[in-house]
């Protein structure tokens, strides 16, 4: 183990942490730890983990806190873990150490109708989250990473994005307060039931995708919003991406904002959509932007629609399919869902860049030059209309190609060229860490690591992640 | 002078900046300085400054980097001042030292139609911003906070608010890039013409909001929108505050998200009108709530002021006005504008506090009691669907109330009582610094300590701000 952690003896973790726990909630069999020890990460690029590991599952706030200051004193890495659905491994431990599921606060705690804001613990699911909306049936909250099994701590951590970013943004514009348990083992409220709130430094926006780097999240209020009863979900086709990137600013420009605003190369899609049984209504043309419009009424839904396809028009559309029914919808959007899975033994990575919108275009164009230079089929979807776009990056014959860092680097690369980032929603983690000083100076990495050892002066929490 | 900092010599500094700005540039003459020592703050409640300064108009972001270097080399404090609009001191001077006016830096570099973004210098106003996006035609920024002399470097730099925060939220929600200056002299761009971005740390989240105290801004990108074409302005009155408090969170709740929802003691509105020579519309009740409405359609935005004015009868609203001509509209915004000019000489301080929306009849039911208790006529208004109120507590034959500390305190502490903010919008600044400790807790305190030493080792940067 790194030099500047404790000695770690599992046993004695184990029987240490079960005096804070209870003994049923502190484990270091392999047979009950090793579903906590990998997240949703492509299996070829895992990094480097110890299985080495005391699982440890508190039951409160005060106990995390325990746990923390144990740590602390012991120098013994904690990994918080929420969901485990994050794909750069940010939940993974990388050294032997305390892994801290937040499993068992997860309650909905409160629905607050009069302030439109709703209070959950940090180990809650979205799944829970959406559950308890719908019971209510009149707020709407707009965030969906796509796994329901994600955790709100953990899409705190991650300021998680998703599909619906279009409209509503990302996490980070949702969150109103955190209880966060830091690394020295204070527990802390920040932020509050409020829409302003400008006293001091604001804490919490540093909270907010600090990737379990800075404190445990373990309760967190979210802002509500009440629903919108009229969408839809449309395709329209193009025959280049191109075209279909370059339509996309036109129809914000119009003053249309749609839910989300999907690109999809026609490969991706035909094959989720074979594996589902469906058919892919899209015929024309190679690829699609699938939308998901609303509407104050159902004639400006329809109204927004129509625009949305007489623009895709003008910048070269040859089809479009508006979901005639919500069989047809759930079709659509389920496809675009399964969209990984037929690729999930094909692919090395994927990459989740962002560019400014405008550029999308000229990034098209860059990367498939880029796989062509190095033999490797990519191929890609995104959430366009925020610039940010997942490329597929094949394996060879189930391995790494060889390749494959100068690849990736390569795409890093062009997406800064074009003023962009290495990662858009999911994270810098552990197998994003080494490419921090292609997007920052010294400078700033030298201030993110003051930040870091200002709230854990040990550097007990997650080491690995974001930094070494 | 405090002994972290080193001697100050106004003649020897005058010269050494005078040759990094060039002469004309660097002054220390009394009448040309005197206008740079104050902001808009209530003259009762001014902080205690120094007049030994030196005023530096620097025409590059490399040269306010040289200024920095210099200043952190001999240790003299850095006050970054931009349009001078805030009301808490932020911008003035507490020691000696130099005086770094943005005045220079002021255009408007970019409208990037195709990204809906704008990018200007962080020295340029708001009125140059308004007046570029007029000129342009068809986006829109949002935030507006009162006075159009705000720079948009003060702007990011104290997190603005205003009165349309209802629907889009403050200042951070519409930043994207920032080029900042350290107080150790690097020049950094953080951000990027982004939607998403969850690459390390948030440094740009954490300069906004940062009075001055952790960098200069002198490049700001911002996110526009699409212009809503139907709007308007309509008054709703209510017999008490808490019967037009209790009304605010149904609106918001049916749906309907205003662009405005301020609220007025009718004292104030009366005042203001008479002062303008306006007859205010509103009779009947005693106070009134204003509402500026939007919609995607003429149909849509009458749908909206009528669904708003069911909503407010059935909680008690005795009398509607809709503005019906453009010049009714705007003399009613001109009435809210000038509601402070009236009571300009009667003010001791107007407090900035935020509640939670649902609490905003109970703390008004407390200031009221507040005011019995010491014998202040307190008047309020205040962006209420944001929670936020402005109370204006009065002076007592042109000074500060005898018991002004104990009246402030416990307005600030009611406000803490109900899960709120001592400021929502306005900022710490000078002013406020000493009540941190009734809102955060030590280890809060202490972590943004750490941060501001992070950033500002030598603490040269406009110190007395936020912190001693």
């Amino acid at each position: 183990m790194d030099n500047r952690f404790g000695p770690f003896h599992a046993e004695k973790v184990r029987n240490d942490i079960g005096k804070i726990t209870g003994n049923d909630y502190a484990t270091k069999d392999y047979d009950k730890i090793h579903s906590y020890l990998y997240d949703e990460s492509f299996p070829l690029t895992y990094p480097k983990i110890s299985e080495n590991c005391v699982l440890a599952k508190p039951g409160s706030p005060a106990e995390i806190a325990e746990i923390l200051k144990y740590a602390g004193e012991n120098r013994i890495p904690v990994v918080p873990r929420g969901g485990g659905t994050g794909v750069v491994g940010g939940a993974m431990p990388a050294y032997p150490g305390i892994i801290l599921s937040l499993e068992r606060l997860n309650r909905v705690l409160e629905i607050d109708e009069k302030n439109l804001m709703m209070t959950l613990e940090g180990g809650a699911t979205l799944s829970a989250l959406l559950e308890a909306l719908e019971k209510q049936g009149k707020l709407f909250f707009p965030i969906h990473p796509g796994d329901e099994g994600a955790e709100v701590g953990g899409m705190v951590a991650t300021n998680a994005g998703g599909t619906r970013a279009v409209k509503h943004g990302i996490m980070r514009n949702h969150i109103k307060a955190l209880e966060v348990v830091l690394p020295t083992g204070e527990i802390v409220s920040l932020g509050g039931k409020l829409l302003k709130n400008n006293m001091g430094y604001d804490l919490m926006q540093l909270m907010i995708g600090s990737e379990g780097t800075l404190g445990v999240i373990t309760k967190v209020t979210l802002r509500l919003y009440a629903k919108n009863e009229f969408s839809n979900t449309m395709l329209v086709s193009f025959p280049s991406q191109e075209e279909a990137s370059d339509a996309v600013p036109q129809i914000l420009q119009s003053g249309i904002t749609p839910l989300a605003c999907e690109y999809m190369d026609r490969e991706l899609t035909l094959a989720s959509a074979e594996e589902l049984g469906f058919a892919w209504p899209a015929k024309k043309g190679s690829v699609d932007l699938m939308f998901i419009v609303d509407g104050v009424s159902e004639d400006d839904l329809y109204g927004n629609c129509e625009k949305i396809v007489e623009i895709c028009e003008q910048w070269g559309a040859v089809d479009s399919v508006v979901a005639e029914t919500p069989k047809e919808q759930k079709e659509i959007l389920a496809v675009r869902s399964n969209c990984y899975t037929p690729y999930k033994s094909l692919v090395a990575d994927i990459t989740d860049v962002a560019v400014p919108p405008s550029a999308v275009p000229a990034f098209f164009e860059d990367v498939r030059k880029i796989g062509e230079k190095y033999g490797n089929r990519i191929v890609s979807l995104g959430h366009i209309a925020d610039g940010n776009m997942h490329n597929f990056l094949m394996n060879k014959g189930g391995r790494l190609p060889e390749n494959y860092e100068e690849l990736k680097t390569e795409i890093y690369k062009t997406a800064i060229k074009f003023g962009g980032t290495i990662t858009a929603e999911h994270g810098t983690g552990k197998t994003r860490k080494d490419f921090m000083n292609l997007q920052f100076s010294d400078k700033e990495i030298d201030l993110m690591k003051a930040i870091k050892k200002a709230f854990d002066p040990e550097g007990i929490l997650n080491p690995g992640t974001i930094f070494d």
